[in-house]
């Protein structure tokens, strides 16, 4: 991301609280991995409760993880004291989310005053191997003097 | 959705099993309330594990559900034999999720050959009020000669 | 749209303005049809200059018509003095667009302070027929204190 | 694009003579400029009568253009007799896109037998400064047995 520059200094930590506080990522097992200034990493072990009838991740689950790193890359970027919220986001499914784990990077491609447009990729590991199942554009809401509004 | 005829004469049965073996929907919690002829209707009770951090469902939820009833709304359509397959969805969060109880309602908007492509709204439901809160538009395939491949 | 209020009681006129300054619209030869609270129609006589090479309306120039009926609809529940942009938008190609006019019908799903949400579907009419040709999800955001930027 | 291989060819050819078919392309004066093994490129000189009220290039007009970038990537992977087709895109306006010249360019993100997925950019140009203005994600078919139908 050349030319993003994060406004808080602080920023890493503000965005391990706030993905701290998503009860929906415990309860999915999902990690963060890493932060930086308009961007984040999201890792979601594969496991058979979270699939679809096929032993597939869910397309939602995907979703759910590419939309939260979204969220983060954007957040990265935000003023102490301000909230995240999604506006929207476009999921494309391009490989069944079969295999070991799923890691999803975000980046942010476009950062507003109020709104920020991100892109993410899913991608699913197994033994070594990476291949990439899902892309998501997503839009992404400052709200001022409310921190920690996100997902 | 007057015109729309199902070609599987059995098709509430056929999406009743294949919404059986989606393990993410009793993970979450999820029921099937409804199939018509290029409709479905998934209700999804608020959980506070399924939340972020303010206590409003996870966007990527919300989509999980509206994902899932749009694939079913469309695979009420195809041939006995047939799978279905998410190719993309798009959803707008409209309102924060809170409130009891997710009320999902997909609709094929048009059944093509290989293409489906339907709408979706959720609404949450609070003590008799409803919010609408999320809108989909989603892009499903049909997969011959694969059953059940969803999600 | 039960429940649509306008905020500018000159709404109509207001929309219509902008409309007679989108040099596009005059361009492809696009007509304002109808404009109410939270709704707005727009027309497109087809014509072989806009088409793809099987003399189908392009569908950039069918997204352009929905697009610009979407701004509208959000346009006129918003205050005077404010101004209308496009955030994004998602379009699903239902059919060919072929025919002798598109009909483009824009609706607010949910119009906030900033973020207005609308649904628009295009219909193809040929000799008194009507297909369903193109459906739209998109987001409109409100500009205070600087009007008619849109598009 | 690492591993993209053409299975026509002729590819360059064959897109060059799908997009002198493309009616919309002349009127609206744009060029392709390249194209590679699922890459293409599209430019389009800014025109007062393209624009909005304010003199941007209107919303739809850079998503026709990005549009027909996305099909021509994916075009240009299929075999020789295929036809093409938009299945569905969605585009966010990142920055109002005025300039003096609009530089689309489009990459395959994932080529499957019947569906394949694309990201687009849209920068504009103005003495030589460059802006981001859009990005898209599209979803594209394949027409078995029916050639040149895109757009």
């Amino acid at each position: 991301m050349p030319g993003m520059e994060a406004r808080n200094p602080d920023f890493e930590r503000t965005v391990r609280e706030s993905f701290s506080k998503q009860r929906i990522m415990a309860t999915l097992g999902a990690s963060l991995e890493r932060v930086g200034a308009g961007e984040a990493e999201i890792h979601l072990p594969s496991r058979a409760d979270l699939t679809q009838q096929h032993g597939f991740m869910h397309a939602g689950i995907v979703a759910t993880i590419l939309d939260s790193a979204c969220g983060y890359a954007a957040f990265s970027l935000m003023s102490a004291g301000s909230g995240v919220l999604s506006v929207e986001f476009k999921i494309n499914l391009l490989a069944p989310a079969r295999g070991d784990l799923l890691i999803a990077r975000a980046r942010v491609l476009r950062a507003g005053r109020t709104i920020t447009a991100c892109h993410a990729e899913g991608h699913m590991r197994t033994e070594g191997e990476t291949v990439l199942v899902a892309a998501m554009q997503a839009t992404i809401m400052t709200i001022e003097g409310r921190a920690e509004v996100t997902g």
